[in-house]
């Protein structure tokens, strides 16, 4: 038997859990899990709640759940619940397992036929009393019946009398981190690992039990901790026990742990001299490997796989299939109940961007349709939700309909990575909605993405939903403070994916900011509308988020995606733009659904204007369902996008004096640099399209910049003009630095304009590569001053790094000098772009 | 000519006084001087607010005066005004002396005849333009009329016409600072020292200038910075650099640097065998240091002097007098512009208790009144308000009628030495008001002591206010963040004597707080409250503050008054209370102040209730103006005080939401604290009178608890009792301690109440010579746990240390143990004193 640590995580949260009556910073540590006291009217209604829990059974989840609940309820309603021992002569709640209830509560099962997992929440009549019961197939099902019940009363829902039954749409949901060893996040934007510093696990492992805690509540009952791109150091002998720590981290909140391996581990860390999967060799490799792992973790989950795709080995090496290489890691598992999670995210990147034929997006089905019925039962197909990579647009991956005798789940991705990194707000729940919802018609009667990855439609044994969510050592755990939502929307999608995003919104505002009617109607609304804001300025109609995607993923880029093998093309060209991937005239992609499916995305009339630009090359002046040419419509879709940047910032500020000051300052931060960012896409986006089409903006918006004056025309004192590539990524392609060894570099305008109340916005370029100083002087005041000292994902000046600082209440005079001086540091040189001067009403 | 060191704190203030348009914390490091942006509709008025300064003339002091109004602007209207060199063809705001603005603006002068420091304010039409003015004899006066129309812009006040006189009421307004050299400051509440460490200047002295802007901004014009309990290495000559680092970081905000000196300095650094002032050596000696510092700082105020007095040696040692140990170094000082504040607390703190004709409180009046006419008109005699020692109640000092030929200051405190010492909310300008009104029939009319400290009523050159504050490294520089009311109060109140309290605090929570009606409201009344509630559960009727005089001055000590040479005698016995200071039976005090208020406190009859003990013994049964007995008052009034410190919290509470977060959980912390020490404070004065007098309080509270279980009284593990000593200051004389090598000790009680929801007081000593652990269980659950670090005034366990820890919101069912754990630390022992358990409704 297996010795389980002692816990000394969880003594710590039990100091915490002592105190939510007290006040607290509002760090955002906390998440959705506040607990903050209700109002008294709201808290009257619960006055009648019992004073004592029974815990039937013991296990280390089930006193999770009993030292929740009287968290959650001495947060909300300033009461301890009495621990009982055995059922007092009084009501009480009753928590546990239906076995463990059936002698005290007969009849109690036979009510309800429940999946592992769900529960049921009810009063009942327990020997004379009202009481009020949590129970479940499992331990875990408690536990999340507990969360249940919390939510109720964090919403002041009424609990009497109490009947609600729950249960999870699919068996497994699971979060992804693609966590390094030396505690770099691939793609994350909240700091450091919360498991992995200096290529071990942490000494400290706090953060990874308070997070399976966030993420019990929510359902979320797997997590496999380190990069898909895995260092095969995380099977090493020597690494396992590491592992069990964190194991014993996640095990009170019923999280299990799982981890990402590399299938050349046989050859890179154990001492053959191949991987080849049906090598015996390698097969008792695997065995023993992981009967070595279970004797530390016997609760271990299984492993995620990601093979032959950006580099990484796989069983191409040896001719076999990705069916091989997982069912080798399968059968080793199976005999611990542990499973294989193989990622469909397989392609050649150095595809042929000149032969029509190629595309990306017909990869994960080319490879794994053939291999349908081939993998194992413990073996679930892990594919992202469209068929290139999470883009702000993409149709659903048609090979959600491609197996029918083979384990599916669906990847989504809670980082950020293609939507703004945490810097902008983009709430996505909404677009998973319409994944999930997304009618593959893959059988008789409706056959909905959700329903095909929950195993329902093809009678799977198994299925579900994985995120890769990418927390950090930030506070706040994703860095903006409302990107939490978008973990939270996750974890109730994968529960019941039949759940409204507005209504998600709503109950992730109520647990995080409370229920005042303002803040819970204003900061829904502005995450119902993100993720369409976003869309706007960034890549309309599924052209693909025209971003840099060779490095940062972050900032406009809209050549980066053409001329390279990487085949995330979107072919926009002097003449049109668009991939074409009809069956008639295309790369034949659309054949790949299910022929009611491929219909529609065949035709251009059938084609949502959404998706057009995924779907078909077009003119620029092909004319939208909506009556706008494709060109007119980029353009417009860019400045609505832009200002509702601005409006999204608006509606923020509405809310001064009713939210806490920290997190107010903090999204206040994002939110005015997000709506000066949406401008720098906006600008780089409809330069690029207006140079490329030769085609002007009708309403003579692109490229006229009547407030601004370029850096590169003022006057300079050390500053010097450069090229800034892509061109469009600074306006008029260029700007100015300040190259050492100069040091205080100026550049001066001359204002013409009448007397009167002005703002200035600044547009200058924050690097992570050093933190340059700027002043800004109206004659010789200086009227501001800052640091660049932003940890944007950019080393040189450009789109990533575009910056706008706004100035404001500024009173100009004609002929005044404006003077922004400009200090470099490190390899940062102090870089402007451009200065607008906008009258104040 | 001396070097004017750059201003390095400026540049750091620059930066600052730019950015308050942005969000920042509210630590209350910007006390009253916050500028937050104005609601929408309140900034509209103020539109036509011209766009421009003009500031004529130039110095440091008018430079802060244009930046401060710029900054204010900046932060309360989010515009910036723009520094005009010359008068633009437009409105502007003017900034200047008179004298600078003749030329400009013709007759201005003459319509107003303003002392120094005084300032106009005034719209007047400027070579066609409608400007804005702020003029003033001095540039100080400038500065404190920019201060004075940025307040009326923070209070929403209009603008036009602009038309405010304003001057203070006397020339001298300081503040004294007991800093000692070490860093540690004597009676200071709130961190160590701004302005020393280590025996040296700071070398960072950014505090330092920022508590210069938060004095001028009330009008202070002279900071003395060391302990009047002075070392004498501050005149050291290596040291006096140092000292002119401190005058830099104030100059620019027109406060005057001062030292605290020793009167041996000539003997201690000055190589001297003596330092009788009647030497000429000695005279020498003083006129030769103050050239010297003269040359570092040439505008140096002056020093202040304590002598002769609880230890400190003074002219006596030489037979001669206070005027003779004045003169000598104002004499030396006089030729510079320097003056001498010479301190009237001198007095025998070796008299003989027994005598019943002694009396510390005349001894002020003793040894000055005999030297009116002595000193030179550059000595001013600093007395305090009371003839002890800043009790909670104290008649006015009759020296302030016995000098008529000789400057006076009335020195206040600031810092709460015994009034709660920031941890007790005590807001006192309602005690000072009563204070300066005091008429003293000192003349012909009414000859209130703000008159006569002014210098009007017997026509003196000069004279004023000084209080000490002791402000410190925390970031809201009092501690409690409601305590720097009292700063802003007497600064106020220095200026202008005649101001309203009322109107004070309801300026003071604007400022601070933001003008919400209900957060104005209810602070203004809670700090309206706060000192009769205080004199309430402390020392009523006059008797004192019936604190431990002689150490802490903090928590109850009713007995250290008495039976010692220090005077602050109550006389409390068997049979009645009071000091008799009568002249017809008495020590002959009420003698020393003019004939009608003599006559007042002569007799029982016209003796204000309030005051009655500090002029009269008499028997505990004696019956007040009030109609009750004196015993039964005590009672009474202990009982009001601590359920009125128990309102206090209860007012804040309503405040939640209101208020940021940071201020709000801090101010929280510090009245949950008070409501409890309050009950320490009343109970301890009750059992001691009640023991005493042996007259039970006819309401049956003192000494019958009915929910208290005394912790000597439980089942003990570990622990063991212990006599507190005093006796009062533990419930039943007794607590229990866990004395090492003891680790674990518990001690049990068995709840024999209903069932139902209680609360838990547990009463607990923290020390600050340890952080003892305690956990409180019912049966195996633990509902509660802290740690003992607060950092009061206690090294042992009594009324300085005991502390009240709520839990709230337990349900107890008969039967149930309820264990108290406590681990020691330190020198700290986890001392118990009792647990209290109230039924909630």
């Amino acid at each position: 038997m297996p010795r389980f640590r002692p816990l000394l995580v969880c003594a710590a949260l039990w100091f915490l859990a002592l105190v939510p009556a007290r006040v607290r910073a509002e760090t955002g540590a906390e998440a959705w899990l506040r607990y903050r006291p209700l109002q008294e009217e709201a808290a009257r209604q619960y006055e009648s709640l019992p004073a004592g829990i029974v815990l039937l059974g013991d296990s280390l989840v089930l006193r999770s759940a009993r030292g929740e609940l009287i968290r959650g309820v001495r947060g909300m309603l300033g009461r301890t619940l009495r621990e009982e021992r055995d059922l007092p002569p009084e009501k009480a709640i009753l928590l546990g397992t239906f076995s463990e209830m059936k002698a005290l509560v007969p009849g109690l099962e036979s009510r309800n036929k429940l999946h592992d997992d769900g529960f049921l929440l009810a009063t009942q009549n327990v020997h004379g009393f009202d009481c009020l019961i949590v129970a479940a197939p499992t331990d875990r099902g408690v536990l999340y019946g507990v969360f249940a019940l919390l939510a109720k009363i964090a919403r002041n829902e009424s609990l009497s009398p109490l009947q609600d039954i729950q249960q999870p749409a699919a068996p497994l949901r699971w979060v992804d981190e693609w966590d390094n060893l030396d505690g770099r996040i691939e793609r994350g934007y909240a700091g450091p690992s919360i498991f992995f510093e200096n290529g071990n696990v942490r000494a400290d492992l706090t953060r990874a039990a308070e997070y399976a805690r966030l993420l019990a509540s929510i359902g979320i009952n797997g997590c496999a901790i380190n990069n898909v791109n895995a260092n095969p150091r995380v099977l090493e002998n020597e690494f396992l026990p590491q592992l069990a720590r964190v194991a014993d981290a996640f095990r009170p909140w019923g999280v299990r742990l799982s981890i990402a391996v590399d299938v050349s581990s046989p050859q890179l860390i154990g001492g053959l001299n191949t991987f080849d999967p049906l090598e015996t060799r390698v097969s008792e490799w695997w065995a023993k490997k992981f009967n070595d792992l279970y004797r530390l973790i016997p609760d271990f989950a299984g492993v995620v796989v990601k093979a032959d795709s950006e580099g990484r080995l796989g069983p191409a090496t040896y001719g076999r299939t990705p069916a091989d290489a997982a069912n080798v890691i399968a059968r080793a598992l199976r005999p611990h109940g542990g499973i294989v999670f193989y990622r469909a995210f397989v392609y050649n990147h150095h595809l042929d961007w000149q032969n029509p034929k190629h595309d990306r997006a017909k990869a994960a089905y080319d490879n794994f349709h053939p291999l349908d019925g081939k993998f194992d039962d413990n073996v679930i197909i892990q594919i992202k939700h469209g068929p290139i990579d999470f883009q702000v647009r993409e149709p659903v991956s048609p090979l959600f309909g491609g197996l029918e005798k083979t384990n599916e789940a669906i990847e989504l991705q809670v980082t950020q990575e293609y939507t703004g990194q945490q810097w902008h707000l983009c709430f996505l729940p909404p677009m998973w909605k319409e994944v999930l919802d997304f009618d593959l018609h893959a059988g008789d009667g409706p056959t909905p993405v959700k329903d095909v990855v929950s195993g329902k439609t093809f009678h799977r044994p198994t299925g579900g939903f994985v995120a890769v969510v990418n927390v950090g050592m930030d506070a706040n755990w994703l860095g903006h403070p409302l990107a939490m939502a978008n973990l939270f929307g996750y974890g109730r999608l994968a529960w019941n994916p039949d759940l409204d995003a507005k209504e998600i919104a709503k109950e992730w505002t109520q647990f995080t900011f409370g229920n005042d009617t303002l803040v819970v109607r204003t900061i829904s609304q502005m995450l119902l509308e993100s993720w369409h804001t976003y869309e706007r300025y960034t890549g309309p109609l599924g052209a693909g988020t025209l971003t840099d995607i060779l490095g940062s993923h972050y900032g406009p880029g809209v050549e980066s995606s053409e001329r390279n093998g990487w085949g995330q093309w979107h072919r926009a060209g002097h003449e049109g733009i668009g991939m074409d991937r009809t069956a008639a005239t295309g790369t034949g992609y659309v054949d790949q659904y299910r022929p009611p499916v491929a219909r529609m995305y065949e035709l251009l009339r059938t084609t949502p204007d959404d998706l057009l630009l995924f779907f078909h090359h077009v003119p620029y002046t092909y004319i939208l369902h909506s009556g706008k040419t494709v060109i007119q419509h980029i353009y417009d879709s860019h400045y609505e996008g832009a200002e509702q940047a601005a409006n999204l910032l608006q509606q923020w500020q509405s809310l001064a004096g009713h939210i806490d000051e920290d997190r107010y300052a903090e999204t206040l931060k994002r939110l005015e640099y997000q709506a000066g960012h949406a401008i720098v896409w906006r600008d780089a986006v409809c330069n690029w399209f207006s140079r490329t089409s030769g085609i002007v903006d009708e309403r003579g918006r692109v490229g006229h910049y009547p407030s601004r004056v370029e850096a590169e025309g003022m006057q300079l004192q050390g500053y010097v003009p450069f090229n800034v590539l892509p061109a469009e990524t600074a306006s008029g392609g260029q700007a100015i630095e300040c190259v050492p060894p100069a040091r205080d570099c100026s550049a001066t305008l001359r204002f013409a304009g009448a007397a009167g109340w002005y703002e200035l916005d600044v547009e200058y370029f924050d690097q992570n590569n050093g933190k340059s100083k700027f002043r800004v002087l109206i004659g010789d005041q200086v009227v501001d001053e800052w640091i660049a000292d932003a940890l944007l994902p950019a080393s040189k000046p450009g789109g990533d790094a575009s910056t706008r600082r706004r100035i404001s209440g500024q009173a100009l005079r004609p002929g005044d000098t404006i003077r922004i001086e400009g200090t470099p540091d490190g390899e940062e040189f102090a870089a402007l772009d451009y200065v607008e001067i906008h009258k104040l009403p």
